[in-house]
């Protein structure tokens, strides 16, 4: 019988940023992990970045300090698959964003893996019933998609595929629940799941309106941080409606569902062109590359301050 | 010549809720009001929720003390449209959201304000070209869009006609700015403004996921405000997907442009059939309508709390 620690042990398979904001979110919530990338070099680097992200969140107040005692202690440099699974009560895989490479890591992962251990991909694309399809444990084997930033942002979609079972999907979202964060249920497979569709959708508007010369990326990004955003960050799109219109949704769609209909005509769109086009000038302009750095840590300090004060 | 007080004086005509925000905005920054509603009684009871609005901002930290004294002696009760308009240095007209009876509204304000004087309208989809068309005044006829709820969020749409000057343009800004709010600029109209427009592409991509089975509305809405809303309160779409490639927005582009596009297809959406099939019970089920007032206060109260924070 395993002792409390190892009981609570997970292993984190990739371990690039989002393999590292996997970690600080378990660490940060009382978990040991084990670490594993298959490039020489990648564990170390990454359990000093993690390191740093957990000292960022704690000088924030985002993290109970009971939870970081002796936190180094509970970092374990796996140097195989076997290695890093061994003991652990769940897997979170952030390989590549490649289906054939996605099979033949998780054949591999479920080879070495104790049964009815979960095995969840960060894919933030690839259903679980692609990568899985040939997996002999493909009953265990699950999307749970973080949001970026992923050591901040509380959502995760949760996708199961047909063939996953239902004590597997409810254990992770136990797990990613006891991490203090939000699992984000879907109950059927979609192409880009709902973040990603609903962020598309977004997104293709605004690339409309910037073809057509309605408006500058700049005044379309500040329609969103000074308006839009702001409530979206209180509640989403369906609870915003709902309190717009004394009659609740149904008055609301009365009232609006021509005016959104009429909006929205087929389009011939391409990303590519526009930026080519001056997009990319402008927004280089706005937020060059050498200052990505720093507006990434104004990005994260700014959802820390945000995050801490709605909770 | 007027004295100073006289200068900041502005006129707001439709004294719903809209208009009430409005008056909050300018008496909040140290403007004078005149409230104008042809209703018998709506200015008196705007008074009050005037007054009201600006205690809860007081209490929240928002408003500069210095800009509240003596303000009750800042509010006018006009009797008539000409009454109304005198002296001020700008109209803001909310009144019914119907393009006949703005028309003429927009053409009786016209005859009675003095020349060079901004006549904005807070509409939310009709555009200064239709309801000024006729006005003799038309080129300092101008959108000013407020977002919901308007005494508290910063983007403010401002949407020229092809035949407004450029310097009502520049005037309208500079006023809408110095109550501390963000003016969006539009370069062309557009049904739908960009706000609602953005707003319409997401949620129409939210009605899809809904009709499709893919995830509830509350769901849906965890994925906003738990997940895509938290970094759209601090940053738009672009600065988002420019910050989410090491390349910037050519690298995201040309990574995920595929994706996104793959992911829209035509559809046959049908909203009102939706909410008889069972989002409004879901809402309401959520959300009810008893408990709409209390719902509001919160988000509004959050909100708060947010802007004092990123501001």
């Amino acid at each position: 019988m395993k002792n409390k620690r190892e009981q609570k042990k997970v292993a984190i398979i990739g371990c690039g940023l989002i393999g590292q904001s996997w970690a600080v979110n378990f660490l940060s919530s009382g978990f040991s992990v084990s670490l594993f990338d298959p490039i020489e070099g990648v564990v170390e680097a990454a359990k000093k970045e993690i390191k740093e992200k957990l000292d960022v969140l704690k000088t924030n107040g985002l993290i109970n300090d009971g939870n970081l005692l002796n936190y180094s202690d509970k970092i374990f440099l796996a140097r195989s698959l076997p290695e890093v699974v061994q003991d652990v009560i769940y897997v979170q895989e952030s390989g590549p964003e490649d289906l054939y490479i996605k099979k033949k890591l998780t054949q591999n992962i479920d080879k070495v893996t104790q049964e009815h251990i979960p095995i969840a991909s960060s894919t933030s694309g690839i259903p679980a019933s692609s990568y899985a399809a040939d997996v002999p444990g493909q009953s265990r084997c699950i999307v749970a998609h973080p949001i970026n930033p992923p050591h901040l942002i509380p959502a995760v979609e949760i996708i199961p595929a047909p063939f996953t079972s239902k004590i597997i999907t409810e254990t992770v979202k136990k797990i990613i629940c006891s991490m203090g964060k939000q699992p984000i249920e879907l109950k059927k497979e979609i192409p880009g799941f709902i973040v990603n569709r609903l962020q598309g959708a977004l997104l293709i508007e605004a690339f409309n309106l910037v073809k057509d010369g309605i408006a500058s990326a700049q005044e379309i990004d500040r329609a969103i941080s000074e308006g839009l955003g702001l409530r979206w960050a209180i509640m989403g799109p369906f609870k915003t409606i709902h309190l717009n219109a004394p009659e609740g949704i149904k008055g609301y769609v009365e009232r609006y569902e021509n005016m959104y209909q009429d909006m929205f005509k087929s389009s011939d769109l391409n990303w590519a062109e526009l930026i080519k086009d001056g997009l990319e000038t402008d927004l280089l302009k706005l937020y060059p590359l050498e200052e990505r750095e720093e507006q990434e840590e104004q990005r994260n300090s700014k959802l820390m301050q945000l995050i801490s004060h709605k909770t």
